[in-house]
Order: structure tokens, then C-alpha cells, then sequence
């Protein structure tokens, strides 16, 4: 039984060809291609159910976007979300967005050197026993991944219910020598933000009345000079 | 009555000359020449009664302490406590420790550039209104004041049970370009540690479960290649 529904879930993967992709690792030095145009791509390591990368799609259509998540179920249920988000716009395939099955162990081998511009890191698997520090997504050896893969515009965007996980990634940020902006430690205190795109773990988490923390890490030169400058809102855009 | 209480404070800070400082303004540029060494100057902003500056002193007596704030009230009730603290010792007074009156707003008039090592900002009034932001104690123009008072081994050390204080602070030492570490998040998550010496307000929240949220900027050039170094925490013994 088990195995014919994951065969099912497979199945119905390989069908999914426009918005799927199982092995990422042909399209390594590749994804501008794959997307057909030169614009940023943003990935969301660890995407879970897909909701939030699947509105961010909708809602900055110039924009790409991955989802990476290392379960074929995930991505499965991803896809539905996808195209129903973007069925809204009358869309037939969400152009600007692809779901990749991967592990970020190896993001390497998915990424060339300086193929994204923005890593989201979404409530991340806390792992709040210190031997297991190293899986953490935010330890250093992870952020010498990002680093090798962002471009000069490169950004990490961390958000965590976790009090242990976000003091362990600002640590890991600060020590790592990346400025860091727009902190928060109660990202809903002023009440949910309309312009804010949630996920389902932060849906159920601010229902719950629990805080969420967020922080933004700067990688790229170009990015910390525009920081510096004090413009770095308006050259996102 | 209330100013015959207040002239009976006054007469006795009057006469506590070897630990209390009135006229803080007339030692600038010569607090060393006042400890009568050369050792490094640690100051609270806001000490409030006077907890931590007491055991602080108690605690590292190769280090020369100033507890400041603006009430003389507090000042009396810091001397009676830090009188108490030394006694232990068997000390006659506590020689590496004053007690300042003084309002930090014109800290650059009691304290010349360079003669300062570290300043402790303990659970500052977190002024939540946006429209006094700027009476924050980690507001940017008072972290332009710090940086002109403290030395190449400067830093700020603050501790908060203010979620939205720290916020403001993480964010304040993040534009300002300094390096942070040590963050906390929760600080007495492990229980309470013996070597971390707790002022009043401290006491009185942990003992309401509340989270207490602490971090170090560092501010001097000599601290930070010490810091870039990995050897912050042995260079400051
Ligand atoms: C706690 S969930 C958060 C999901 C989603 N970001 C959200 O906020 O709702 C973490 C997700 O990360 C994925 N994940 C954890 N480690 C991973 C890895 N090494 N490679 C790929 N995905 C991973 C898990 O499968 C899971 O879906
Ligand atoms: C909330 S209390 C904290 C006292 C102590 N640090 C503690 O943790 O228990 C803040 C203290 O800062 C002092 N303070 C606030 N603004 C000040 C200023 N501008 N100059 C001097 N002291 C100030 C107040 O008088 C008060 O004693």
C-alpha cells in the first residue's frame, strides 16, 4: 500500500514536467534557461506544503522562484497549491515558478555559483539539542553554501517561531560578518500585515499566539553597498 | 516633608565623598587620576539601586566601576548596598567603585573621549512609543555618544526583558554598523548561571518567567580584531 501511493505521488510528479523538476541537478548553471528570461530567482529551502512560495509567485510575477523540499509528497502537494494559486490569474502553469526535490546538503550541486539572489529560510527544523547544531540551515557551513551560490545582490530572509533556532542564526549571521537588517522578534505585534506573504507553519503558529522572529542577512556586495547607502528597499524593487 | 526628605538625602550623599560624586562634571578627563590607577572604567547607565554595580565590583576588583543615574534617591540606596557588598570583604569602602549623578543625555560632559572601556545598559526604560524613540538608550545619538567615550577595547553590554527594546537595539547596532555577540535570546534558559551577576529589575523578572534578552556591540577597533581573532573572550581577562 505504502509503496503504491508513493509510486502514485511519483507518478503524478513526472506528469508535472512545466512546475517540477526531480532532478534538479541537470538544470545546475541552467535555471535562467529553464525560466526563460535573466530575472532573479529567489529559492525557499525547506518549502514544506508550498504556500508561501506559491503566493510569492503570484505576487511578484518578475520574479523566479523555487521551492526546494527533499519530500516527493511535499512537492506533490505543493503543485496542487501552486496551480490553484495561480489558476486566480488565469494562468495555465505558474511561468515563474518551479518546485524542486532536493536536499540542501547538496544545494551545490542544483546551483551554480552565483545562480540566486535570495535564500528564504521558513521556520526551519529548529534542532535544539547542540550535537545536532551542524543540520541546523543557518550554521555556518550552510551559510558557506549560500555564500558560494548567491550573487552580488544575494540575501538569506530567516523566519522562525523558534527562540532557540533565531539566536543560534544570529549568532551564526553576526559571527559570519553579514549585516544584518530589518530585525523583528514579534513580526505580527502590530497585527497581521496584509503585505506580508505567510506560511502554513507561520499561519499556525500566530494562531496560536506564538511570536514570530524574523531577520534579514546581507551576502552580496552590491547588496551591503546599497544597505550602506541607504537605499537598499528602493534597488530591491 | 518631602523637601526635608530630599535635603536629608542630599546631606548624606554629601557625605559620602569616597564613593558618591555629586558633581561628576569636574572629574572628566580624570577618573583614572580618581581611582588612582590606570585600569580599565566599566560604567552602568541607569544602574537604579545599584545591584550589579555593587557585585560587579565585588566581583572583578582589577576593574574600576561608575554606576550613574539621575535620581540622588537611587544614589543613596546604591551606596548603602554597595557598602554592604564591599563590608563582606572587609573593605572600608569600596575603592574601585563610584556612584554618579549625573543624566546620561550629558554623558559627554562627565566623561572625556577614550576614557571609558565598557558601558552596561541594564533593562533601560524601553520608551515604546515611536514618538520617543529617540529617548531610547541604544537610539543612534546616543551610540554616537558612546563611541566618542569609549576606548579601542570599547563595547556595550546590554540586557533587556523588552522585546521591543532589543528589537530596537538589534536593529540600532545592525545600522550602525557594529559588531554583535553573545546574543541571548533567553538568557537564563540553562537556569540561572552563578558567574552572571543580576540586577533588580533582572531578579524581579526571571523570578516572573519572563525571557531576558542580552547582547554585546562591540565598538573599539582593538576589541573588534581581538573579536576577529577568536580571542575577544581571553584578551578581556
Ligand atoms: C518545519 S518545515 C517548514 C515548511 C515551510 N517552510 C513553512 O514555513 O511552512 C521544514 C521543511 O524543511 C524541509 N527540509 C528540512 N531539511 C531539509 C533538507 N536538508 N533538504 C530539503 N528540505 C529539507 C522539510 O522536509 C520540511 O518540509
Ligand atoms: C528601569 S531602571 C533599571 C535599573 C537597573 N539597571 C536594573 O536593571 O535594575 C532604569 C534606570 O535608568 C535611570 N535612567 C533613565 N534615564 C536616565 C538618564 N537619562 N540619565 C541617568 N539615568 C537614567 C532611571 O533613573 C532608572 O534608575
Amino acid at each position: 500500500m505504502r509503496l503504491r501511493g508513493r509510486k502514485g505521488i511519483r507518478e503524478s510528479l513526472e506528469r508535472q514536467t512545466d512546475l517540477v523538476v526531480l532532478e534538479p541537478r541537470n538544470y545546475k548553471g541552467k535555471w535562467h534557461e529553464l525560466f526563460g528570461n535573466d530575472r532573479p530567482i529567489h529559492v525557499e529551502f525547506g518549502m514544506g506544503k508550498g504556500q508561501f512560495i506559491s503566493q510569492m509567485s503570484v505576487k511578484y510575477p518578475d520574479i523566479n522562484f523555487i521551492g526546494v523540499d527533499m519530500y516527493d509528497e511535499l512537492l506533490r502537494r505543493g503543485a496542487e497549491k501552486a496551480r490553484a494559486a495561480h489558476e486566480t490569474l488565469g494562468e495555465e502553469n505558474p511561468a515563474n515558478l518551479r518546485l524542486a526535490l532536493a536536499n540542501i546538503e547538496y544545494a551545490e550541486e542544483v546551483f551554480a555559483p552565483g545562480e540566486l539572489e535570495r535564500i528564504y529560510l521558513n521556520f526551519s527544523d529548529p534542532w535544539p539539542k547542540s550535537k545536532h547544531a551542524r543540520r541546523r540551515l543557518t550554521h555556518p557551513r550552510f551559510l558557506d553554501k549560500y555564500r558560494g551560490l548567491l550573487n552580488g545582490r544575494g540575501e538569506i530572509h530567516l523566519k522562525t517561531d523558534s527562540v532557540s533556532l533565531f539566536e543560534f542564526s544570529l549568532n551564526a549571521f553576526a559571527d559570519y560578518g553579514l549585516q544584518m537588517t530589518n530585525l523583528s522578534l514579534d513580526l505580527h505585534a502590530g497585527g497581521i500585515n496584509e503585505e506580508h506573504v505567510m506560511t502554513e507553519y507561520e499561519t499556525k503558529f500566530v494562531g496560536q499566539g506564538m511570536r514570530i522572529h524574523r531577520c534579514e542577512a546581507i551576502v552580496g556586495e552590491e547588496a551591503l553597498e546599497a544597505y550602506r547607502a541607504g537605499r537598499l528597499s528602493k534597488y530591491r524593487l
